[in-house]
């Protein structure tokens, strides 16, 4: 453990940080949203005279020396740390005035999640706004870069592995390796976002509700600027584009760079993606079959809402064009199932994870094999490569300690006199990072209502969900602080 | 595949359980109950004469050939045809006019559920009520034998392999092996209901309620010939019996054996005994937490209830002394969280069982503990016997598809219109065999609203979930019925 190279690090991670926000700033200054203009003034000087202090006192350690134990340490903190400076505005201009609260929307944010505390969105000033959709963005960067080129050299996902072409990078080489695949893809995150900004300003929206919901879109976020969030402006265009973004969002950022750079064989048979589509639209076709003649009348309508709902679940953003809560039970059951299983590997969805279920359904089967032939040997391929049994154990571990942690949220939540489905749902909701989910935390509420403890837990819970589940657990092993 | 085999076997099961149909009939001719008294008459007289027929016809045919793929289909036909069977009597004498009611209430009592579509329980003759708990003790012999003794032999569970002193029974040993452990297995099982049935006797109640109460009881049922269930008889010391025994057959049955012949230290290091007691004590406690001062006023009180209804869905029996859906969401939520996990292995009680439970949490640990240590080889360790690899395989191979299925009954309950909570714990209780859930299917409801396509579904995940899974899975494989 090296908590010195640590905390410096983490300072620069912030600079970074506060760099990003002189934005929201600049937006202050602009709209003369004094109040907003202050409140982020005080947290960017804040940010950059102690973290430069520490860097500068610290500026002699070589940070190449972080070991894989410094870096489980590292990720948690990063979201933590950051979650703090980034409510800080909210916090300090009195937008949100308690600061449990404050480190929810932004823990909510920087997760990707978008589960909100605020009643009325709409009554924040634009900058205010404007920040908290920007944190999803730069979360749903932080986790692109960590789940694709950082976690798996710290033996944790190990998804990459499976479908990885060549041995993968050592930690030796750790630093020019991530270096290099952040840079790939950033600029394959920035380019969609760009282009989704772009065809929401052809359908009409203002530049600011576009990059706004570009952001919540490609970082599967779901933060709306409107009450009634995607809904709002009630265009099949616009849903139309958002839902097309969720769905590229929710895809491995590394097959995207395969498209982009023309590689399409790899992309016919990748198992995921032919897993993660067929989920899509299978799920679209029976929500809508439960909404015809019950919400809505045409089959047009039907697939235009059953299509956009189960995109948006599925991949963890969260917008919502309806209230899914008065739609046919059986519609809803597909949207809860689809909140187990989230998005791709390497994206920025949340949730259990497409490849994950289907590794685990392919060894269930190759069980039920066993039972008819004993002696036969049966193997695990995803994508044509052969899953080797120890990536199998790690996902059979992840698999049942998300099943773990989300009872045990569900128990913090319920132990406040919250519902069964209102506390189960939370528990899971949060634990994916999508955002809405039923009872008293539907589409159409907000987390607002809940004691400041189940807020904590909340937190607790989409930080744990985010970071892989391992990232975070491992830091409550007693073997982790034995020097 | 010998399907006339399975015919002669099956055939020979069901005259022995129209034997066991000759007690209720007798109790009908005492009571002069004539309608069911011509019900027990036509099924026994009809069952007799159609198995008879086909067991002398093919009186030639040699039982001892079954192939380990003729076994699961004979067990799964045998829970099914002993509850097409058992339901007659409903059908015939009335008592259940419809066909799927009365099919639903015997599954559920072969199964050891205890979920019932009956609105007034109290309404029907004697004879049926003690033909309704018979199918539950009846049940429960059944899977007593079927996981210690004949599922291990089929590749399924493993779960007996882990304590295993000796390699275990060989296929060929299979007959004297499996007549020799069911023999024991049933003399306990008899020792007990008559001790149980004594005590209740002792306990003011009278012989017949004490009788299938203690039915209901050892099978971890829960069928009550009360509307109001255990709680009908308001006794601190009648609900201490039912706790006690009802713990008693939630505990692996080979711990009894090796318990009454003295062997005392082999309990003192099982891992699963253990946990389970921690687990029944852990959860008591903290039910009577919330309990305490909001619904009763006296710690007395509330370690009493608590700790019977703790014991009864644990153990996966479903008596109820309480609505507990009118307690604490904490406390519920509790509750909630023990109806997946279940009893022990080798025990009648359904979830997924303890010892599977902690074989994963195990497993995990390691993962996290490879994180830490790369190269390091953890090994997994149940009552001090390391656990084979494939073992674990298997476990989690069952917890996925228990998870499977689980979503696919919800949805299939909630696809015909009932809400999350109502779906998903039906989906629950039926699936580990408890009896009652929450929302519509609550402790003070029952089953009979449902449409009779779920009821069929309903019945189809009790059998699933008796099974353990795997047993029926696997004939829905189409390399089962390839030839």
């Amino acid at each position: 453990m090296n908590p010195l190279i640590l905390a410096k690090i983490i300072s620069i991670l912030l600079v970074m940080l506060s760099a990003f926000m002189a934005v929201p700033f600049l937006i202050a200054l602009y709209l003369h949203e004094t109040g907003s203009l202050i409140a982020f003034a005080e947290t960017i000087a804040g940010t950059v005279i102690l973290s430069s202090a520490i860097i500068v006192a610290l500026r002699k350690r070589r940070s190449e020396a972080i070991s894989v134990r410094d870096g489980f340490l590292m990720v948690s903190l990063s979201w933590v740390l950051a979650s703090v400076m980034g409510a800080m505005p909210f916090y300090i201009s009195g937008c949100i005035p308690s600061f449990t609260d404050a480190f929810f929307e932004t823990m909510s944010g920087f997760t990707t999640t978008g589960a909100s505390i605020l009643t009325d969105v709409e009554s924040l000033p634009m900058s205010m706004l404007f920040w908290r959709s920007l944190t999803h963005w730069l979360g749903g960067m932080g986790i692109v870069v960590l789940t694709v080129a950082i976690l798996p050299l710290m033996g944790i996902g190990g998804l990459q592995l499976i479908q990885a072409e060549s041995p993968g990078p050592t930690v030796d080489r750790i630093t020019p390796r991530i270096a290099e695949t952040a840079k790939i893809l950033w600029l394959i995150y920035i380019l969609f976002t760009a282009l989704q900004t772009l065809l929401l300003v052809i359908g009409g929206m203002n530049l600011f509700d576009s990059l706004t919901h570009s952001f919540g879109t490609m970082a599967t976020g779901g933060f709306s600027t409107k009450n009634s969030s995607a809904g709002h402006f009630d265009s099949p265009y616009i849903e139309g584009v958002i839902t097309v973004f969720m769905l590229l969002a929710g895809v491995n950022f590394t097959l995207h760079y395969r498209m982009l750079t023309g590689r399409f064989k790899k992309l016919y048979r990748d198992t995921e993606l032919k897993s993660y589509l067929f989920i899509f639209f299978a799920s679209t076709a029976v929500v809508a079959y439960f909404l015809y003649g019950n919400t809505y009348n045409t089959i047009g309508q039907c697939l235009r809402y059953a299509s956009f709902q189960t995109a948006s679940i599925m991949t963890t953003t969260g917008f919502a064009t309806a209230d899914f809560e008065l739609w046919h039970h059986g519609g809803q059951i597909v949207l809860f199932m689809l909140m187990f299983i989230g998005g791709c590997s390497g994206s920025t969805g949340g949730g259990i994870k497409v490849i994950r279920l289907v590794v685990l359904l392919k060894q269930s089967i190759n069980e039920i094999k066993l039972l008819l032939h004993p002696r036969g040997i049966f193997t695990l391929r995803i994508s044509g490569n052969m899953v080797k049994k120890n990536i199998v154990y790690s996902i059979s571990g992840f698999f049942f300690l998300y099943a773990a942690v989300l009872l045990f949220i569900t128990f913090v939540v319920a132990s406040a006199g919250h519902d069964i489905t209102t506390s189960f749902t939370a528990a899971l909701t949060t634990l994916g990072n999508i955002g809405p989910g039923f009872g008293k935390v539907g589409p159409a509420e907000n987390f607002f209502f809940f004691e400041p403890y189940v807020k904590w837990a909340l937190s607790f819970s989409m930080l744990v969900g985010r970071l892989e589940i391992y990232t975070v657990l491992v830091l409550f092993s007693p073997r982790f602080w034995r020097v």
